[in-house]
Order: structure tokens, then sequence, then C-alpha cells
């Protein structure tokens, strides 16, 4: 069966029953259907005084167009917790309408480590990704007609730094001129749309711990400079409230089910390679109040999702980490080991050992983290024993444990293994978590943290106006910001091509933007875009509604 | 107390029990939060050979700052037949963020007429627009993609007709110029956004008499034309498929309540003066299979909104609407009469003799459509008996009557009246509607008639251009489609500033765009725009959270 026919025959149950599991009444769910809720505010501030549960995180390699599993294997650890004996829940992001209807298909795991409803996750779901959207392009227009009507800020209009978003893959959008057609329509700019995962205000809905917050951060994003070189502030568009109001009901996490009726909160979701990538800290934290085990993911491979986990999220939210699980394909070690994707059905211990290298240096780089990690192996059919053992000892050469994980067919049973070693992990109180750099570092210095002791570059190029830029910020009190990169996430350099484990290389930094309300500096390397463009032949073509009354081609 | 005190007091009931007034169990409803629900395709589909109820009109003179209170007499009105033992429903349209944030307010009706809940129906209610607005932009962004992917439809990037849309008043998106920064971006031409509520795409769902049709319509959208001047059709780029999904749950009635706990169907929102400003059809096709008696509206004054509505609604969807009201204020009248709003307070007869021509002028027009007209006295705290006797004085001189009505202050006890002498109308069973002009009536010939039965304009002013344009439609085939007026609300004339009932005028038309998914062709008259901009101090400066959680400004 695939992925949609198993979810389709999912034997759901009443959001109010799954909320009760973490004791949740129902007059604390905001029900939207049947099988999707909010949880109330009220809730989540009677449960502050609780002790928190453990926290893991599930990472991954870089991915390969072999697919890896990360989400399916977050949603199975959490069965497989729940199946023996231990009350956890998951915590994973919210889609983007981008890829859906572009090539990247459904985010909600796979197999029979699903979370459902599937099609609602993929498309509007409860309308946060839509409040993110008209919160951010409120405070552009409203910035534009502050301009309009006179411009008592002074804004230098060459110098708007904010831009409109689109939950929508449009190249066409990504640089345009505005304000045409004459005195009526204002000052003409440049300007474009990023997508809305790259928002800053979704950066913000994922860090803010609360609505008081969130207003203070949304208040604080930089819109604009005056010709004096000095930020004008969201508020000081007066936009702050309004933004507030239009995110109120977003700002609570969501509550569905995985496909064994377990708990999942699916919250925010900024991508992983034009942004922090972490589900929303409210989500977390509320979470780690309802259950003993709340596993989370991270976007892309470690190097960007577990980096910024870390060194973003974990960082201003106080979050300690007890256990990482890196998720590796045999088939995704092939292919990073030279094997086309046309040749991955063949055995090929050699190429699995060569393609290790990728898997070896993301646990190299999580152990810095000072978190205990242990490999999760995403089974898939035709990988060989001789193939599995190859990883295993690998990573035993590595002096970790590698686990074969056969959740995707046979649900928690065929996952207990590694949920039983995460338990054991976590009763080691081995952790010891602290971020890679720590925050009193120069900005530029923290790029280079990144650059050579996670990707392993030599350098970092960056231009005159980039460095400059990044001195302005710390002079301006912004010194003490974590970094976030965008990167391609397909490789530790910045070359989508280049798989395995590359030392030697540059990183390059084309552009430095800053998200003064969100908390970090975005530093944007080689050629990753915020705005993607769809592929020659979009899924959405194939999206359509059956003679059945269900959606096809949405996965 | 305000109108939001009085909301904020209702004792509503949950949406379970209202939809149970209607027969609608709660199988049949798909709940978003407590009060909110949307009716299932199943449950329209299995009342569809039931017999309809009667269908009430609610229009009113051309607005002024005074405010006249439709949407109030139409929530008022349907309590009013509650309250005399018949069996009614309301119908209205969805609010719009754009004027939410501008200066127009909350779009709920008012007093102890209103629907709840207000916050949420002036937010993102059941997020219908936002899924109007996602299935609008990807078809552009996948048209763009056509292009720079080779566009192998052979469009004429100079004749790409299909703009982007958003929620927002956002003057600084009229005009752009698009697909800028070299070859990966595509190939640069300019465009626009329009405001959301003029979407074609909301025009389709409010047309669109279920998911088959919608598809349909959908696909019949023209987005731009080849070298040739043949017309590109939304489904030769593959995106009907996709939009129909986007639009799946949007293309459900929402049902909420109003003050009295009586049923509204709350669906679609175009604006009367950009677009064709009615409900969805689904809605009130519904709403007349389940009530006895549905009281719908149409945006702005009757010039606009009643004449869209019998000519491209009732036309449509074959409704035999069967009486009218037309709201009116004293203070309305007043204006009318040439007093400014600073001096509404004080008695003067004689200005609102004066001002009634602008009343009488309506009458006159809703009486061409065969269906029988009553006037509803929309009363205010001000309103003195000489100043109503007025009114009710020249209604009478005009062959119609004018009833007083205080539902704003005492809710359904007010307005039993107008509820009674409505049943009487429909009983009189003297309506024998019929559109003003045929299907088979030239475009330009269709122009001139509205021009000069309703707007009583002497001439219509288009150029060549615009001529030869609506000829080239004819010759395609679209000849036998209804006009759709884009024009200002505030007067018969494109001069907002015109009041009263002016004669001698020409109608200017700005330009023509086709929707031949809707299937209507819009007029652009004057200086109406289809997006509008923020006002010097937009309402949003004052929306906030306030220190209670509750919401102020938004109304």
């Amino acid at each position: 069966m695939s992925d949609i026919e198993i979810a389709r025959k999912a034997n759901k149950k009443p959001i109010q029953e799954i909320g009760a599991k973490l004791g949740i009444s129902s007059d604390d769910l905001l029900p939207y259907g049947h099988d999707k809720a909010k949880i109330s505010e009220s809730f989540i501030k009677s449960v502050q005084d609780r002790k928190d549960g453990h926290l893991i995180l599930v990472t991954a390699i870089n991915p390969t167009p072999a697919g890896e599993g990360k989400t399916t294997t977050t949603v199975g650890l959490g069965d497989g917790l729940n199946a023996i004996g231990k009350k956890a829940a998951i915590c994973i992001r919210e889609a983007s309408l981008g890829p859906c209807f572009g090539m990247k298909g459904g985010a909600a795991g796979g197999g029979y480590a699903q979370v459902v409803p599937m099609e609602d996750m993929n498309l509007h779901f409860t309308g946060d990704f839509h409040a993110i959207t008209s919160a951010h392009n409120l405070l552009a227009a409203m910035l534009d007609n502050h301009i309009y009507w006179g411009n008592e800020q002074e804004i230098d209009i060459r110098r708007v730094a904010y831009r409109r978003v689109m939950d929508m893959n449009d190249r066409a959008l990504r640089q345009i001129v505005c304000n045409l057609g004459g005195v009526a329509n204002g000052f003409p700019r440049e300007s474009g749309f990023d997508i809305t995962v790259a928002s800053e205000v979704m950066a913000i809905l994922c860090l803010a711990t609360d609505l008081a917050d969130l207003e203070k951060r949304l208040g604080d994003i930089i819109v604009a400079y005056r010709r004096d070189r000095t930020p004008v502030y969201a508020r000081d568009i007066k936009a702050d409230g309004a933004m507030t109001v239009l995110l109120q009901q977003a700002m609570q996490p969501n509550l569905v089910q995985t496909l064994e009726n377990n708990p999942a909160f699916v919250h925010g979701g900024p991508f992983a390679n034009i942004a922090h990538g972490c589900n929303s800290v409210v989500a977390t934290t509320t979470a780690l109040k309802v259950a003993d085990y709340v596993v989370t993911e991270a976007g892309f491979g470690a190097d960007l999702g577990a980096e910024k986990f870390f060194d973003i999220k974990c960082r201003k939210a106080g979050l300690k980490p007890e256990a990482v699980v890196i998720v590796a394909t045999v088939r995704a070690m092939k292919m990073n080991g030279g094997v086309a994707k046309d040749d991955l059905g063949a055995e090929n211990v050699d190429a699995v050992k060569k393609g290790c290298a990728n898997l070896g240096r993301h646990i190299e780089n999580v152990k810095q983290f000072g978190v205990p990690a242990v490999v999760a192996i995403n089974h898939f059919v035709t990988d060989t024993d001789a193939e599995v053992e190859a990883v295993k000892e690998y990573v035993r050469s590595q002096g970790s444990e590698a686990i074969l994980c056969k959740h995707w067919a046979k649900g928690s049973a065929g996952i207990t293994d590694l949920a039983e070693h995460v338990v054991k992990m976590i009763e080691g109180r081995s952790a010891q978590f602290a971020p890679l750099y720590p925050s009193e570092m120069g900005l530029f210095e923290k790029i280079e943290t990144i650059a050579k002791r996670i990707y392993r570059a030599d350098e970092v190029l960056a231009d005159k106006k980039i460095r400059d830029q990044l001195r302005e910020w710390e002079a301006q009190g912004y010194g003490d910001l974590p970094v976030c990169m965008a990167k391609t996430q397909y490789s530790f350099t910045t070359d989508p091509n280049r798989r395995g484990a590359p030392n030697g290389h540059s990183l390059p930094v084309r552009e430095v933007r800053i998200s003064a309300g969100a908390g970090f500096v975005v530093v944007i390397c080689g050629e990753i875009m915020t705005m993607p463009g769809l592929p020659r032949k979009p899924s959405a073509e194939n999206i359509c509604i059956n003679d059945d009354g269900l959606i096809d081609g949405l996965f």
C-alpha cells in the first residue's frame, strides 16, 4: 500500500481523546474539524510550573534523492516510545504549500509511521501559515503607506529592508519594482517576495514564548533605515498590535495524531535551508510539560537543522536536549558513495562504506554539542544484510551505535529497539548540551566557526560590504545574536552536487539580513534562494479531486 | 453599549444547536471552534430535491459616511421573521481583511442585530479568503513558470491578462514589474495585484453550484493570449485541478448565528464596487432548502449590489427573489440633502425631503426588475418624528411604503412590522422577476442599458480600443455574458462626490476585463481601483490585544 492509501485507512480517534492522553480537556481544545485542534493559551499557562520531560532530537545526513525518512523516523520513534510504555509526544513542523505544488510532496511521515490527517496538513491545515503571510504583508503595506502619506519617519526608500511573502514557489516575484503607475501608487522602488517559511514573522512565531513576547518581537523587526542609517522598527510604523491580533490563533499549537493514535504537536514550519528550521518553542515546551518523552525534528541534514536547533532554538528557549537520533538509509549511503539513483536496487557494499563518510561527519558534528547520538537506519526493502552491517560497523568505528528500524513497514513494532536504546541513553545522563559558540563572539567569527567546525570549510568568502554591515549591526548592539545560515541542504559545501564529506572548500557569503525580532542574523551563502521556483513539471499539474471525491497527486 | 460590547456579551449556543434548527445534524457540520462550522457537501446534495423557501433581498441607498446599516437590517429582518414564527435564515458575505485594517471596520451588523463571533468573522474566519488567495496565486505562479520553462503554449508575454491577488489594501502592488533579476527569474513583464475580493476565483467560488462546476469554471479562466490573439486558459496551464483541491473546503458554506441564536450563512465576499458583490450561490440555494424565508444582502447601494444580484447571481443561479427591502436612514437622507456630517444631529426636515431623491431613484430602479420593494428606515436615536414622517410620505408618493425599524436598539422586537410586511408582500405573489437585459444583447449595449436605466447617464464614454475588445470577445463566443460594473459606490455617477439623483452625466469606461470562468465581463468605470490603498491613519494602528486578552480597535 502507498503512503496515501495507508493514511486513508487510518483509524483516527476524535481529537478530544488524543488530548485526554496528555491530560488536556476538551474545553482546552479548539477543534478544527474532528481530527485537529489548537491548545488553549490558558491550558499552556496552567502547566508552566510542571517538571519538563526529556527532549530527543531527530536529525539526518544530507538529504539525497533516495529519501532518508527523518519525519517518518520521528513519528516512528514517538510511537515506539509509547509502545514500550512511555508517555511520549512528537513535535514536528507544519508543511508549506510551496513545495507541495512543486516537487517535495507531503510532510507527514510515511508508511506506518505517519501523522494524520495528511491532506489537511499538506494544504491549509489550521491556517497558521496564512495568518503569518497576512501579518507579514500587513506590515509591508503599512510601511509603504507610511512613506506614501508623508514619510514622517524619514525612511530612505533605497534602504527598505522588509520584503513581502507568499506561501508559494513563485520565482516571478523574487525581484520586482513596485509602486509603479504614478502619483496615486506611491514611490517606485525595488523589492521582492520570499516564501512564507523564510519570513521573519514565521521565525518570531516559532521562537516567541507567549503573546506578549510575540508582540514585543514583532515590534523589534527592522523594516528600513533612515538617511542617517538608524533603523526603523515595525513599532515605529505602529503595525505590531494588528500583527499580533492576526497571529493570536496561530500562536496556539496544533494537536493531531499518529496512525497509532499517539499525540503529535504540529506547529510552525520554517525551512532549515533558508530559515532556522525548527517547530515552535511553544509547542516543544508545552509538549515537555505534558509528556515524559518528546521527540522533535530539525529540517534537512544535521549541518543545517541540528546546528540551528542547538545554536538558535535551544539557546533561546533554554532547552536541554538529552539524545540525538541521526537518520540514515543504506540507499542514501550508496548515493553518497557515488551510485546513481537508478542503480540503487543492486547490492553495493563498497559504495555504502564509501558513502558513510557523510554520516560520520554528522556524528562528529553532533557530538560537538555535548549530546549523545545514535544512528537510526531507516530500513528499505531492497537493503541487504551485508549493506546494513557495513553501516553498523562503520558507526561502531566512530564510537556510536546504529540500530536498524522497520517502522515504515511495521509501525511502532519495528522501532522498539531504537526506543529502548534512546531511553537508556537518557537514563545514562551523559548529555551536557552547550551551543557551538558563545553569544558574545563576533558575528563574522560565528559564521567562521560554523563554516569551519560544521561545514569543514577552510575559509569564509565575504566582501567588504558584508563585513562592514556585520560590524554596523554589532555597533548597534546586535553583536550577541546567533547566526542563521541559509545554504543548500544537499552538501556540507554551497555546491549541491558535492556529496560525501568534502574538505578544502570555501563558504561564499552572498548577503546578510538582520532579523532583530526573531533574534538572529541570516547569512545567505552560495546560490540559495529565499523564494524557490517551480520545476518544469510541477506536481500541481497532477493534483486533483478524483471521482471518489478524494485528493490525488498530493503525495 | 457599543457594538463590540454587545457582541462580547452574546449568549452563543454551540453551533451544533444552530444547525439542528435547520435539520442539519452534527455529523454534517465540520466545526471550526465551538461557534462556527462548515456544512458538508453530502448534506447539501441530500436536500437538492426539496422545495425552495422564499428569497428576500436587502439593498440600500448609496452609502454615505452617516452609515445605513444594510447588514444590520439583514440580520434584524432574519431575527424578526423568526420572532413572528417563521423559519428564517440569513445569507451574508464574509469580510475582507483589507478594509478591516483600513477604515471600514467590521462587517457583521450592529447593535442588537449582529452575527457572532464578530472577531473571527473580521479576521481569518474559516480561512476561505486565504484559500481563494492561494488558489488564485497558484495559477499565476504556474503561468509564469510555464513561460519560464519554454512557453509551450506560446503565450505573448505582453498579453498576460491574469494578475495576482492579496487580501490587503496595498497600493504599492497595484502596478509592478516582475520577473526581474536575470535569467533565473524569468522574463520581465508588467503586472500587478488586486485585492482578493476582486479575484475571478472569488467570483467563481460564489457562482459555482458544486465542486465539479467549480473546477470547470476555474479551467475556463483566460490567463493570457497568444501572438495570434487566441486565449490561453487555466486548464492549458493544468492548474484547475490543484486550484479545486485548494478550494475544496472553502466551497462549503459557513454557518454561524445571530445574537438571537438564529442561523446565519456567511459565505463568499466579493465587493460590490469592483466585483459582483453577492454571497455564494451554494449558501443561498442551501439556505432556501432548509429555511422557509431566506434574507440575503447585496453590497453597497442598489445601483451596484442589487443590479448585479439580479443580473448576474439570480440570472446564473435561476433564483427568484420575491421581495426587496431598501434600507435608508434619516441621517443619510440629510447628507444626500446637503447637510455636513457634523450637522446631522439637528432636525432638518427640508434636507431630508431633498435627499429622498436618491432613495426614490433606487425604488424606481428596483421595480424595473419586477420585484416588489419596501423601504426600511433604520432608526437612529437622533431622528425626529417629523423627519421620519417626511421619509414615509415621500416613499408613499412613490407608490411604496416605508417602515420604521428599531432592530439596532431592540433586536427582533424592533423589526416585526417589517417582517410582517415582507411576509405579506411575498404572500401577495406579485413578484415577476426578470433581469434588466436579455443575455443575447450585445456587450456594449448591456453597459449602455445599465448606464442609462440604472445610473441615468446620458451616454457611455469608451474609446475604440475598449469597443474593439468587446467585439473581439463577442466574436469569440462571449457575447452572451452579463456585465459586472466596477464603479464608485457613493454616487450613481463615477464621481463619488455627486450625491442625490443626478442626471445628465456620462459613464467613462476605463478598462474591460473578461472573467470567462465566472461568466461575466468586468467594466471598470471612472477612477475605481481594484486594489485599494490604506488611509493616512489606518485603523490597523489601533488594533491590538488589550490587557484583558480581548481584541481592541477592530470595529
